[in-house]
């Protein structure tokens, strides 16, 4: 394969898997969408478009520079293509060469990446569901899109410290989903539960999604786009062994969320009192978020064996945030911080990951990660206020902050 | 195009075909779930994520294995990539050659295979909703995914008696949608039609979609999805022809669904008294179905009169089983196995395929799959029972067996 | 890259990219689904079912031929691939290097501009969603697509007098965008607004979407789909610069799109009173428009400006069709033709495209298409009459065209 084919493929690899990776952002807008109460389902999609908008934004004009800033992907932001590109865009043959030795285009990189962000963003809306203020939401999702994950993602896939020591994240389990986890959990802290989620006496009032199919349908969404965010940080598509790598790790990535799903399925009663749709649907995301860290290993089994466990881990996860009356709405610590931290300690088992190098890039990442977030809820918190007051609550964002209900002309049936 | 370009875009081809044939099971999915009552919704979006998770991993673990036994393909399973392929991923580079001259990637090969047995399942999730039980439905799920389905695609894709006679079948219409349309047939009858659905006066009450939008676009999802499904069975992407043989084959299954829909738009009120969206919806279906087996051909207008031809059959076959009081809660034995085998006889006429061949595999293939299908569904009916109990029937499955609703905020109207 | 590689990759660009846009009929669909009221969202899933349907047969039969008369694509229609194609297709090797040469399938050509017209005409659906007739505006579907937009496709992308004269629309800001909004002017303008939606003192009703959610995910598909929509109008995917040029474009897009977003959730409160999520969702459509002509500029900051341009173009349309008390349901007006003109000016700036030819071509294809659509509907409206009665008005559309109610088992709100 000559290297314009290898250009090509390459840039088009970017822009196809990053296009299923754009994907689940709608996909994340279908599960919350669906999980939280109708009351508030209309914020919860303008809370989902706009972090994807704002995500775009910010990591365009700051998060980009600051995750590649001393390798060679930066310097074009801010002005467009790199300064090769542009010349050959604008006619100069000269830079053919350079441009083509380069492997793909810049922008196409910057697609790729972008869409990731907005995958972390839409953890944290999910926790947050039902209770964080609208503007306060937006306010965090510009600290978290162009600051918290560039600088994780410069000390790892930027080539930062992490990365020369050893630190191996295929797509993200700890990068994307665990640095989004902990950003919910500290805004899970900060806001605070869902008045009368957890009673005096230890009760858990359980709130069932409100359009179980549209949770199911978001699923599938992120089970599709999964193959993209996985499959695509092979990064090439340039020969042999770019195609073999790209179809291991979609093999590996099918497996793990359909053994998450079994997991669910079997042993969802003996966690949640009975075959909780809702579990089995984390399950399959458990799964996904497990394979992550080492989805390209070349033994399937492994990849049943991990993404299992993930769904098993989610399941308990969720059960454990009960019992600490941390309220998470569509229960997305569990499945990306609980299972992306299984996820990347799995990577020595099965991908030659280094033990050493794995815990430490958990940790720090997570003490960053939660460090910076709960710093930015706090002063959110005490300047415009992280949550909304009671009597929106109890009415609902959607008519409260937008003056429309989701689902205008159904009868509701009275709470309670 | 030299050898290794052609290895990656045949790998890549099975991978993007297979990421929209795997987009269908949402659409499936979509469809039942909006095709049911409320009240059976949720169990709908279990059923359908588990059929997809347990297609995975017996067709991982068995089904390929029976389906590709004794042709080049098969070795690797339950192992991973074949051995050259791990080779070289253990960066053997004496493995590079052999490798590169398979053609592609045994797992891609696998992925897109598997995508095909989901939407086997899903044939036979639609036909049995709202009255299987659905510990009962994944257990026929294991034996459609593991044995019925690999056994009737050894027969033809893996090379088998039906191939070695002249049996065509491009992307299944027989091999998938008929298998799956038989499975779904045996399964009606031994679990019987819904309480209340045929009366003794020969009366048939319509159950009508409880969410249309929800039905209208599970319909687009696999439209999309056929793209790939037909589009993908060519099974190569690696130079002029193949680019040409895909072109027509996407140009034709669209035409095909477009002239399903007009006849049923415009034929409808005929069959049914109404303009029957629901009809309407199966008719793109049916025209999907009918042009699967030969969609190569050169000359679209075939494609117009297979397809259009396709959506009647399938409206037909619609009242045909509600006059045998054979109930299908999605009309999807019509769809798949009536139009399915109109689609493989069609070949004859514009893909030059042999009326005796098809008619056979048309035939063995039918007696095969029906006939094991009927004794699992029986024996599962003497042991674990295949049908809910009729409280659960009136309660709902969602409630009964899962202990939620899938729309617990809206009113619900009083049935009837 | 050699010629059958460059061949293989442009064809697969458009099937790709076309699918894409395929899947964007759907996102339409939800959207206008859901912004109807459930009494009339059945009727809007035929409609949309419907006019792609009707799009493929009619766009292979006459449009296309219209559409590319004179130039070399054309030819083959009504008979599948060239001449060339069918001979290399039966095995006449000697066909291969004319074909090669020709450096795509014409079939798949085909296939990425018949996509383009299903979009054209789901603007005209939802513009006049709630009141048009169901058979009327399949008539006036076979005529925009059969007629109207392969006219104007002709006088552009066919290489007719526009396209000599320097006129430059990308991807069809106003090919495609302005076309279908004049279409759904001139129908506004004959159909009339919904019955109360105007009071005789200047009052207008809010009638709010059904299903927001359902509006969110029609937004979020359309925002894909565009990335094939632009993406793939770079018509070839051969070389370093269409590898350059397609990631620019579709980095472009989603800027667009983002900052389109930004401007709706700023300035929604000052022009609709509240923070207006339907304002937010047109504001990313508006931005996806006014980026349309113009897209593969290098410099992103004037996608970020033109996008939150097109945004703002969008909301302010809206609000002017409200003072004219022209109804347009879904804001398809606004959002399409005014985002869509203001596209096409802005290729000027960012694009270097001429404004004299610029300027011409707007209002050549404005004059031709709303000329030409108002001619075509009043005709409708005086044979078969284009409005529905005023009791099937009240009743709505679903009982009373299809005999179906689209949620039949939630309990309605009273209306008002």
């Amino acid at each position: 394969m000559d290297g314009e084919t290898q250009f090509v493929l390459n840039t088009f690899s970017f822009l196809f898997w990053g296009a299923l990776v754009m994907w689940m952002c709608a996909g994340f807008t279908m599960l919350e969408a669906g999980s939280v109460r109708t009351k508030n389902a209309s914020v919860v999609c303008l809370k989902n478009v706009g972090l994807y908008a704002i995500a775009g934004l910010t990591f365009y004009l700051v998060g980009y520079n600051i995750m590649f800033a001393g390798v060679e992907e930066t310097g074009f932001l801010g002005y467009g293509a790199n300064g090769l590109e542009r010349s050959l865009l604008a006619g100069d043959a000269s830079s053919a060469a350079p441009v083509t030795a380069h492997g793909h285009s810049s922008m196409s990189h910057w697609f790729f990446q972008m869409v990731f962000v907005g995958s972390t963003a839409s953890i944290v809306s999910g926790t947050l569901a039902e209770r964080v203020r609208l503007s306060s939401f937006f306010v965090f999702i510009v600290v978290l899109t162009a600051v918290i994950y560039p600088v994780v993602g410069a000390w790892t896939w930027g080539g930062g410290w992490l990365a020369r020591m050893g630190f191996q994240d295929f797509a993200g389990s700890t990068v994307v989903h665990s640095t989004g986890g902990w950003a919910a959990l500290a805004g899970a802290l900060v806001v605070g539960a869902r008045s009368g989620k957890f009673g005096a006496d230890g009760s858990v009032k359980i709130t069932p999604p409100s359009n179980v199919p549209a949770v199911t349908l978001g699923v599938f969404i992120i089970w599709l786009g999964f193959l993209g965010f996985n499959g695509g940080s092979q990064a090439a598509l340039s020969g042999v062994v770019d195609a073999l790598t790209i179809s291991n790790v979609i093999v590996n990535t099918n497996l793990a969320a359909s053994a998450g799903v079994l997991v669910a399925v079997t042993f969802s009663r003996q966690v949640f009192g009975r075959t909780d749709l809702l579990a089995v649907l984390n399950g399959a995301i458990g799964g996904l978020m497990a394979i992550t860290a080492g989805p390209a290993i070349v033994d399937p089994y492994w990849a049943i064996a991990i993404g299992g466990i993930g769904g098993g881990v989610t399941m308990i996860g969720m059960k454990i945030l009960m019992l600490l009356k941390i309220d998470d709405e569509v229960g997305a610590i569990s499945a990306h911080m609980g299972a992306g931290i299984w996820g990347t300690l799995a990577a020595c088992i099965a991908a030659g990951a280094d033990l050493v190098a794995q815990t430490v890039g958990i940790v720090a990442i997570g003490i960053f990660a939660f460090g910076v977030s709960i710093v930015t809820w706090k002063v959110i918190d005490w300047t415009i206020g992280a949550r909304i007051g009671p009597d929106v609550e109890v009415m609902g964002q959607d008519v409260a902050e937008l003056g429309i209900e989701a689902f205008p002309e159904f009868v509701p049936a009275p709470e309670d």
